[in-house]
């Protein structure tokens, strides 16, 4: 049994592993390349399991995350906008590895471009109606003003088009969820054919955990980009992505007090343990995350009716019902199901293998 | 001028310096011992500004946050409800400083009790109507039976009574707030005087920066352990708590899109920076930060009309008005009063001063 005095994060790694296995199975299947997005984990160890499926090319999010995984692979795109303030970063970076970068604007192309010392890929960011970043599919203009400044530059080759249809996340049916799947892909499928006859090769890359999850048409992707899939969390749960069985990751925290009264109990374990994301239950209320009992294999299901209400910097208040509430006790351990992993595993730092092994993430 | 590249936490001593004697000397004025809350900038550097005001006790909210603290302090409250799985780690303090926790039921007391090698001083912590942790001050009964358990310990010595009247933070008004602060005190007083014959000394410590700020009556409490003050943020400034210009931490953050069309730029800069903590605006729609320019002497006052508008992981997104949106490219620096300093400084690990120089926290 492990020994948990303080909020620790739990790992359960066999789950990691039927998590990779079906993404990295969907993958070859489907004739995609798998390049994971390593944000949701940010561990160098756990990055090496995904070789084991075939895996040699990943995404990250930002200079500083690929400079961390650089020493133990040599493909990786930032999926980011780039940040032309870290053009030292990028350069250094390029020189090692195979570096792909995000560019979304002609100016930014430019300015990139007089201070590259060495070759980058690039992918055009294409917004396919998530509205958070990318050029929209439809402003061709905006497109060839940017493959115009790439063509300029001797130090940018144009890798392709990417986009993150973000909004599945927000889909409330798996029919809602199709049909963004599918609008994203035939915008990105219709820009490869517009531009197919200048270039001998565009990549097509996609990236949310929800489509590629529950979906099985990707006609026209060349790559896809999912993260959160090697651990899921409540709000992939609560959507219907994953089962609770598949959530990996699990906040262990020790109960300091227990208040019958109003059926809650304590914590010692906050938002700078779990991340103060939450999600909207079916009456609209917000909440935290999801109770688990520990035993020897790990954890259980969710526990009916039990959940986390609220959160202060240390405090977490869990509602539970009173059968549950009643077999605990101050330093009793609940389990914790985070809304989401990847926030929670940031603010961790550490993950505890229920083998009782300690692994490691970037600082 | 500051060479900002990516997600920055700057710090203004000057204004801290004046936020801390702000809240010192009225201490000094009203007879309160100022005990101040260390989790807000959790620095061994940042807390030895106090020393300057007189200060020489000090609140955290963990064992580890003690533990990180106790080279330099020899008066330690951790007001968290004790978690006793951590009784090694309460031992090993308790050796080293004079250490106060916070106890709440009989049978944490007696549990405790047993596993104590060195004495500490325990606070009975008080509901005062917050409904999160403690006694709610009109349960009597359970206090006679705490009172009764520390009693028999020869380890654990009564302090007093302590409260957190968190629910000041949800006021509308000012007189809202003073009227919680007022039953608040007077609940602590009521039970000074019930239990004052059986005790040389009760103390009655309170916490929440909000009161401490703005109010002046603190007739019978002995210490104040406001945190946030040193600092501030946009949710105390949005209650009228503090102006924008007491704001002393704001996160520098690279533009790296603009979006004219819909009015919004892209900043690096998401939940791993400034956590996801949130607050209403006028209309009940959810912001993450208020809007600033930086300048040769720190940072303005906050743009009109420009809010975080929603978070990622890292990506920002920003709501501006026309005028401020023309003035901005990629690669411009955009500084964000941070929603909840507390978990924004949590975050970045480190703050950079108007100086250059940077200050180091507990990892």
């Amino acid at each position: 049994m492990l020994k948990i005095i303080k909020p620790t994060l739990l790992l359960d790694k066999k789950k990691c592993s039927r998590n990779i296995f079906f993404m990295a199975n969907k993958a070859k299947r489907t004739n995609l390349i798998l390049r994971p997005h390593f944000k949701t984990h940010q561990s160098a160890e756990i990055g090496n399991w995904f070789r084991d499926y075939g895996v040699n090319s990943i995404t990250v999010s930002s200079a500083s995350m690929a400079k961390y995984f650089a020493d133990d692979w040599n493909d990786i795109t930032i999926a980011f906008p780039v940040n032309i303030l870290e053009a030292d970063e990028i350069n250094e970076l390029a020189d090692e590895i195979n570096l792909n970068i995000l560019v979304e604007s002609e100016e930014v192309v430019k300015n990139l471009s007089r201070q590259l010392t060495s070759t980058v890929g690039a992918f055009i960011k294409i917004d396919t109606d998530y509205n958070r970043t990318g050029i929209h599919s439809s402003n061709v203009k905006a497109i060839n003003s940017v493959l115009k400044a790439i063509e300029a530059s001797d130090k940018i080759l144009f890798k392709g088009f990417l986009t993150h249809a973000g909004h599945t996340y927000k889909a409330e049916s798996q029919e809602e969820l199709s049909n963004i799947h599918r609008k994203s892909i035939n915008q990105l499928v219709s820009l490869k054919e517009m531009y197919i006859n200048d270039y001998d090769k565009i990549i097509l890359s996609i990236g949310d955990t929800p489509a590629c999850t529950s979906e099985d048409m990707f006609d026209g992707v060349d790559e896809i980009r999912p993260g959160n899939f090697i651990f899921y969390d409540v709000m992939q749960y609560e959507k219907g992505i994953c089962s609770a069985s598949q959530i990996a990751v699990c906040l262990a925290c020790p109960v300091v007090s227990v208040h019958k009264d109003r059926q809650e109990a304590v914590i010692y374990g906050g938002g700078i343990h779990l991340s103060k994301e939450s999600i909207a239950d079916k009456n609209r209320n917000a909440f935290y995350g999801l109770i688990v009992k520990l035993n020897n294999e790990g954890w259980g299901e969710p526990l009916k009716d039990c959940y986390v209400k609220s959160l202060s910097q240390e405090h977490g208040i869990i509602k539970m019902s009173e059968a549950e509430l009643a077999q605990i006790s101050s330093g009793s351990i609940l389990g914790i199901l985070p809304v989401h992993s990847c926030l929670t595993a940031n603010l961790m730092k550490e993950y505890l293998t229920l083998n009782n092994q300690k692994i490691s993430m970037m600082r």
